[in-house]
């Protein structure tokens, strides 16, 4: 059987377990991995028979791509028949039985949902988006070959950005840099994030105190950004000597995302910041020796806590004071906030096809962030390192290659 | 005043006028516009009297930014007497009378929604959005200002573009020049957009019948894009000779976006479509010879209609066959999709303060899209063009200045 239809059925085989008659999927990422398009449009999924795919715009393309049922939307009058007809086995219930159908409440604006709430009056809403995204929680061997060549891709933008950086030079000049590397192998611009509000176009790179400056962004590092319109990530800081540099990017080719931090350093790492960075390392190795099918998610996250508590390095510990974020790491796919999360209250057990990026960091207000963060597969036996950058403080000598004019 | 606070003034008395209560503003752009904050969580501003920004994260850098009182989130559980206790004229009602609450159901996804219902049990909730974005729609000295900036910065992006072009390199290419140069000054890294599900990166550079490759895209031209899980705008394609080149690009600097459209092509182009490029530009000055305040919206789009009708294009105007989008234009601020819209349905009367991207582009499916596109700010006395790009078909020689190997 191919890819998707393994996967609508997965989603069929969660909907019967739950009770749910329909699945209506809308955001483009989810329709993708469904069904190969992400034209505006209507996915119907029944938890039994053929799904429908109910497209605005553009029609041409979504039958192109598409491989289920595509119609055409048109008007939303008479769409709640039109359902009846296409799913009578869902939406003909019995007096008083109403049909179930899922949504995903987590991305779906108010507007839409009341629009689809009146097109089928006889429905009772849930929230479908946590079954969703457990499907999505575990990758097939093609996803994964996906995003290793996010990662080839990446490590490529890594290494230019080591050959261009120069003291002085703003943290968005060295970013410009790692996009056009991956913008000419094929990057989509950005990296695809579900969190309502959140952005990402190529994680951040930030030097000294501006990394460490706090954001709403839902992560370790928040960065001073350009300004209040766009407060976070790379700013106009220029980057100097002696402070780390936190280099955390990713990139989205074939629609899959890859997330990596490395630190570099202009000159010598103050000792304290340097023996940090080494603290992450050890973070991740051990963080590594339990990256096996079975182990629980916030067992991962508990034990680091618990190294970082010994080496007394808590208050730094991704992030700092009230903006510390409470996770070890992320499950990472089409979008970079998938699950499974490595934080207390996520009790999956790892398993083969899971794909977490995992990034230990140490904040030091004033002074900047260190850390490292690697994405990897779980596999039957253990895991695959996705991420294939150098590990290590990357050191750039002071003036380098440059010739030093008198 | 200073501005923010008239803005708000504004929302309070667009509020009474509309009987309701309470705003809950949660988006980040319109946060952004209200408070000078874009940190998460959530800012109530009553009818009367002064604005709460409660906020989860980081609480120390909205503080810093934010213009109003601001306060830690904390739990949802109390959440709802603390806004009692907040606001006492809003929240407590007499018997039986419920407190009317605005959010904006345009962009907020539903389980957020439920988790403010939850908090908020005595509220009847309306749907706020379009009276955010009436508000947004006029533009202050300060904020066209910033458009400014954004038109010099894509010009100087256009500019290398050209410079930069030559025959078989890859659409995706010549737009990761163009990224190179907005980023390096600036440019945040996309161009904000509101609606659902679109993605807007850098705009679209389209070559031939790529461009005319229909998407979800809700504009008039959409583009191949790299593969299926990013189906729209630049893609691989070659660019070639005699094909027209649709370089609709934009950035965002300070927050706000440009838009913008110019034609290219290597060699020269089928007379027909430099023809039909001609009658785009003619389009636009018929165009701006309305731009005044007065000019009805839509008139602007229907008169356009029947004077591409009277040229006999009207099949390929704004998109071929059925998917054709049904404007001219679009308002541009802090996100590219703002009001007004130049279409049926819109009855505003031009404003001075109202900026509009006006885009007369024809289609032809296998041969590719021409057009113009400017970015206006409607003034006391009639507009000013805030784009700075030279007009007409940019020609490129074809072997250009590059030595021909033998």
């Amino acid at each position: 059987m191919d890819e998707r239809s393994a996967r609508r059925l997965r989603l069929q085989s969660k909907m019967k377990e739950a009770g749910i008659d329909v699945c209506v999927i809308t955001q483009n990422v989810d329709l993708y991995y469904f069904i190969g398009s992400m034209q505006t449009g209507y996915l119907f999924i029944p938890a039994e028979g053929e799904p429908v795919y109910f497209v605005r715009r553009s029609f041409v393309r979504a039958r192109e791509e598409a491989d289920v049922a595509v119609e055409e939307l048109g008007s939303m009058r008479g769409f709640g028949s039109r359902l009846a007809e296409a799913f009578p086995r869902q939406f003909r219930k019995r007096d008083g039985e109403k049909t179930v159908v899922a949504a995903e409440y987590d991305v779906l604006p108010v507007q839409l949902f009341q629009r689809l709430e009146g097109a089928l009056p006889g429905a009772r809403w849930v929230d479908g988006s946590m079954l969703i995204r457990e499907i999505r929680m575990i990758k097939s061997a093609a996803e994964i070959i996906a995003i290793r060549e996010s990662a080839r891709v990446i490590d490529m933008a890594y290494e230019a950005a080591l050959s261009a950086l120069k003291e002085g030079m703003p943290e968005v000049g060295l970013m410009a840099v790692v996009e056009s590397v991956i913008r000419h192998n094929g990057h989509m611009g950005l990296m695809r994030v579900r969190g309502y509000n959140q952005e990402i176009i190529t994680g951040m790179i930030g030097a000294g105190a501006a990394a460490a400056t706090p954001t709403y962004f839902d992560g370790p590092a928040g960065g001073e950004g350009l300004g209040p319109a766009s407060p976070q990530s790379s700013g106009w800081r220029p980057i100097g000597t002696g402070e780390p540099i936190l280099i955390d990017i990713g990139c989205c080719i074939g629609g899959y995302v890859i997330d990596q931090t490395r630190t570099a350093v202009i000159g010598e790492l103050p000792d304290d910041l340097r023996q940090a960075y080494e603290l992450s390392e050890t973070v991740l190795r051990e963080t590594e020796a339990r990256l096996m099918p079975g182990t629980i998610c916030e067992e991962l996250y508990t034990a680091a806590l618990e190294q970082v508590r010994a080496a007394g390095l808590s208050d730094h510990f991704m992030g700092f004071g009230a903006d510390q974020v409470k996770f070890l790491g992320h499950g990472i796919g089409l979008e970079i906030d998938e699950l499974p999360v490595l934080a207390r209250g996520f009790r999956y057990a790892l398993e083969p096809g899971m794909v977490i990026a995992i990034e230990p960091k140490f904040t030091f207000p004033g002074r900047g962030v260190v850390g490292i963060e690697n994405t990897y597969a779980i596999t039957e036996t253990g895991f695959e390192k996705l991420t294939v950058s150098r590990e290590g403080i990357a050191v750039v000598p002071r003036y380098g290659s440059r010739v030093v004019q008198q």
